[in-house]
């Protein structure tokens, strides 16, 4: 691998001014981060001249399903059961392996193209997703997705063995163990979840208190809140990662917050479909580790990260005052929060950490004035600003432009139009 | 002027599915919308190809501070009163009038690029904004803004007085009487205001009811709340825009229902500044004519209307369901109600109307697929999209460049710059 030579870009660390620096790339690293790197140091590098540029953390997504995707705007404005029973259900029924291919290559798309290079997806037909996202350079946490209730005990143990052999794994593909839900997933299966990610060293993700009647449900049928559930079995460490948690106690914090897990807030999801507010400010208070996604197209509808940090930083604020989650913070929850819980040595630009940024137009009108390059970027741009994105020390977006994105546009716009008429 | 014809441009009205049309726009107004337009009737009309193009509403921002964007990113992440005392207001007090109109052309080049053709300003300088506003070719209604707190009588007599001449209005550009506030306006001005409004039929444009205290101190003084007062004062009708109504009790919001008043929700800023939840859903149940703006630059921190109305949207279903607020509302909201109320007979795209609108990009990848082209343009969208605006039936922006951008841009960076060093 080559060198790449960010000559003069412009930086800011959280509190203080904004500053130009050269940052080098050694093959899949950031390998000197330095006011001027000599000649000599940066040697063949390839050198791009960033005058006009700001280099800011790459954006990892934190939960997902990329491949509804072709299911964006199929069905809106309407309540979570009619929405899933009349329209997202059927139509996913349909869903052939070849369409979470093309529907996987559009979503990987718009996450580059919004400045994303990593994602933990939950979805099915794992394999496309995989190939997909190993063709366009980005990173992932792709799911084992285990529901009791779509799925035979054949269908299951293939997925534990596929888990068992790490099926599949790269560089930059992993795979998580993703129990749907406590009421998608009974406690014999969610105990064999929490065993092979214990074994294998996965991440457990899953869907956690996202609705009120998950909640109520999960009491009338354990006696416990899903989060009381899952300590139970052994399910909250380091290791969990739950979306949602929308509807947690107090107790609930607490006894999350005491177990290192995180939540991964999701809040143009719960807003949309108007499952309640996410309590960011109490978990905040509570101690709780929190991190960001955008659950999938057809419930946010776009898997723009950028959007979900400005909406959790003005809903942090809203609800515990202006002073909490600044800027900076909120850029955390959407960057190196993610990054960490996935195993990732990424998501801030520093010397020795994986090459993984965004150079962000400075003379995007939304850039200036820059009084505060940390607050244009979470509060004022969208990502037009955004001109390049880099993942492993390789360009994935430059100039605006991913390599293929008008076949990629076009094949999922006729597959999602058979799929309607199917 | 001139002839423009949209040939073969998606358009889609609410509840019916997206179709092709070929829209010729005579003068400054939408003259033919068919199936195919004649080449008789189009006669020497420029020919635009929209094959790849959807034409939509423009945006209307109901309330801004447009000058204020020199101050963006200049503190951030505070409560109320330290921002204004410790940091905007000192920096305000050097704001002079060339720094104003380089200000507001770099609010209006921002709002162009996110397809917004038309602000309803209460700031300073206002001939410095009319001025920009006239060149760049949008829209505006500009406040003659009424301060006690700040202005001399002789200040104040000269604001009604380039009110009862209309001073500098045209075709474009319009005047309105904006009373800051009732805290930072007595009940006499107010009185002054409000008559003068009714003689010269401007809209009355205040912020209202914005944060609790406001609400608080309003009881304290006058013994009622600041709708109470309003309406006691007589300036509560339909040519009332109320900013932010935020704190609005049950009777506030039944008040102002009966009075056909607009309020204008300005979602962000209020998360932001920690004001409170703009209780959307309530208001709407109660009837009140709703509206959106994005506040200023420096609370927000940008002019995206796009934005507003996706937050807008989102905070209706959490808080009265999944079905409130449809994509189609909250567009409305965010283009021809607010057009309605400042005397425009714009924001839809029909025959007679003013030629205002966008072309938004079909292959951008979050329009596709287009199941529904309002929803994936509320939802998922973001000014990327946006290829062209146009105004009063000429572009003023064209395959994404606004004529001058790059000077607005290094001028005004250059102005911030020397503003903060004063």
């Amino acid at each position: 691998m080559g060198k790449i030579l960010l000559k003069s870009v412009l930086m800011q660390n959280a509190g203080e001014k904004p500053v130009r620096k050269d940052v080098l790339i050694d093959g899949n690293r950031f390998s000197k981060i330095s006011d001027q790197v000599s000649p000599d140091v940066a040697g063949n590098a390839e050198v791009v001249d960033c005058k006009n540029f700001a280099l800011l953390p790459a954006f990892y997504n934190g939960h997902t399903h990329a491949a509804m995707s072709l299911l964006r705007g199929y069905a809106d404005d309407m309540e979570l059961s009619k929405w899933l029973n009349q329209y997202i259900w059927p139509l996913e029924a349909k869903l052939t392996a070849k369409d979470i291919e093309i529907g996987s290559r559009l979503a990987v798309l718009e996450m580059i193209k919004s400045g994303t290079v990593f994602f933990a997806d939950m979805y099915w037909h794992r394999e496309q997703t995989m190939k997909v996202v190993e063709e366009m350079g980005i990173r992932a946490s792709i799911g084992v997705t285990i529901a009791d209730n779509l799925m035979t005990e054949e269908g299951l143990k293939a997925n534990f063995e596929f888990l068992e052999k790490h099926t599949g794994e790269s560089e930059r593909v992993k795979l998580a163990v993703m129990p749907h839900s406590v009421y998608a997933v009974g406690e014999a299966n969610l105990k064999r979840c929490i065993g092979i990610a214990e074994k294998e060293n996965y991440p457990l993700h899953i869907h956690l208190s996202e609705t009120a009647s998950e909640v109520e449900n999960c009491k009338a049928q354990y006696g416990c809140s899903p989060v009381e559930l899952l300590q139970r079995l052994g399910g909250l460490g380091a290791r969990t990662q739950a979306a949602h948690c929308v509807h947690f106690s107090e107790k609930d914090m607490e006894i999350f917050a005491k177990s290192s897990a995180t939540a991964i807030m999701n809040p143009c999801s719960n807003f949309k479909l108007s499952s309640g507010f996410p309590q960011i400010a109490r978990l905040m208070d509570a101690g709780v580790n929190l991190a960001l996604g955008t659950d999938g197209d057809s419930s946010n509808n776009n898997l723009d990260m950028h959007e979900d940090m400005k909406l959790a930083a003005l809903l942090a604020k809203v609800q515990g005052g202006a002073e909490k989650l600044p800027a900076a913070d909120a850029l955390k929850m959407a960057t190196v929060n993610v990054a960490k819980i996935n195993g990732l040595d990424a998501g801030a630009i520093s010397e020795g950490m994986l090459a993984d940024g965004i150079l962000v137009r400075l003379d995007n009108e939304r850039m200036v004035p820059c009084h505060d390059l940390i607050s244009n970027w979470v509060y004022s741009a969208d990502s037009r600003s955004i001109d390049s994105v880099l993942c492993d020390g390789k360009f994935v977006m430059r100039g605006g432009h991913v390599d293929g994105e008008e076949d990629i546009v076009r094949e999922a716009d006729a597959c999602a139009r058979d799929l309607a008429s199917r």
